[in-house]
């Protein structure tokens, strides 16, 4: 078990270190200075977390909590700062592939954490899902964009399939290392299977 | 007084998802797909008592802990998306009616929970336009628009004049019951009277 | 020490209506009417330190708990509305060291008060840039503009300057009064001088 905690962690900090560089990308490619290439690091990185932990009550947050979530949001904006042209060169696949592992593991650890704070399950699956798409919301609004999340492609609904798998398992007291781990990669397999072949959502038929 | 709390969280359930209904056309009108619809149908429905929730802090948020205010709004995302030619057959004025009654009952409530939580009365007042108003705020924040509470219509200031009649009166020990419904009611006709009669708050006269 | 703590308070006070004013104002220039400017008024000059409160688990924030943050936003929304020329007349200048002035006091209060609540100094640091620039920033995003503090000036690293002088001071253990004075000169000191030389932070460059 020690291991698996462990292990969880170590994702945990890469979905942030992720989610870090891709705010910061967001930041440079708005033609922000350095400070604000910060800011969209980590807003994006923790921003979805933050949310999720004033929502169910566990104040401070983690990313307050612990500094290492600050630590590597600043790195994430550092190499984006530093080595633009190394960002840039990381092939867009490799990216849409790490972005939706964060997206994964964001969801699954959101929605297992609200279950262990005793929030309906009902309610433990949105939280999952405001975990993986809280951080690129926030990011969102301060550029002045309608969220990406609101518009039409399966991300939240990836996050949303990943979250709802996780409660279901935790609920059926199944085991937590496996069940945690079909979330992730659920949500991760649905998020690039929509992006390849460019799944859309519904939207409602006005004729 | 038991059959007075059923009727208060009836007519809050019933706020909610006329406020979900809102933000699910107004997702709706932005194209948005039905995720989109879900989203907006939630912030605009449970936001602004979310947002005085973490503010007296009540945490969790009522929304969080009660998993039936989550169920209302999807309900209400799921009205807007599978019967779209029936919330539009609502007539305007029906729609109107219907959202000064949440608005009158949002506010009221807002006020009441913040002298609960022994917040000053000042501040008291501003819980209650905040819960009246802050869902729609969100939801507009999220479309990118300026939202339209900060707009000239009599909007905020009809919240705001309801929670006065309610932390008045609560503060003098007068009867809840009818104090609460005063407020509403007011709140209510305030709207409704400025929406018939084009009535705009003052602005800064500058020549 | 009873001395200093009034002093505080009392800086913190002006600060607020500093910020206050100047959120009065942004509404007016956007031709809010009166309820829209009370509500950019309270959320410029509250809104950075609720945010923090909200972030270090301090519940209710201060500016909830202690009406007289609220009462002040308030007086600084009416001066703005029936007075406005008075405001316009205030010289630019002064206008901006204020500001300045206000800046640096809310970056170095809000580093302290982390540093109270036992957060770790690395975070701390951010708690006081977040109170010194949060409230402008909520503004900008409810007028729907990228929030200044992101775009091509030096304010919110000055916040960082003068909280970090704050917190290592702090934890070295130095006068508090000394460091709190010395942080907060310095952020405004840098803001002005900013200001007049026309100073940027640097942007990624490619190529």
């Amino acid at each position: 078990m020690r291991h698996l905690d462990k292990l969880l962690l170590i994702l945990d900090f890469l979905g942030t270190l992720v989610f870090a560089i891709e705010g910061g990308t967001a930041g440079m490619k708005a033609n922000l200075d350095i400070l604000g290439i910060v800011v969209l690091a980590f807003t994006t990185a923790v921003g979805g977390g933050i949310i999720r932990d004033l929502l169910i009550g566990a104040v401070p947050p983690n990313a307050i909590r612990d500094w290492r979530y600050g630590g590597i949001a600043f790195l994430g904006a550092g190499i984006v700062f530093f080595l633009p042209r190394l960002v840039q060169r990381v092939p867009y696949t490799e990216m849409i592939v790490l972005d939706a592992a964060g997206l994964g593991l964001f969801a699954v650890s959101g929605a297992a954490e609200a279950i262990e704070f005793n929030i309906h399950p009902f309610i433990a699956v949105l939280m999952g899902t405001i975990t993986g798409v809280g951080g690129g919301t926030v990011r969102d609004m301060f550029l002045a964009r309608v969220p990406t999340v609101l518009r039409a492609d399966v991300y939240a609904s990836a996050a949303l399939a990943g979250a709802v798998v996780t409660v279901v398992g935790l609920k059926l007291k199944w085991n937590p290392a496996l069940v945690t781990a079909a979330g992730a990669v659920l949500c991760s397999l649905l998020r690039l299977r929509a992006v390849c072949q460019h799944w859309n959502l519904p939207k409602v038929m006005m004729r």
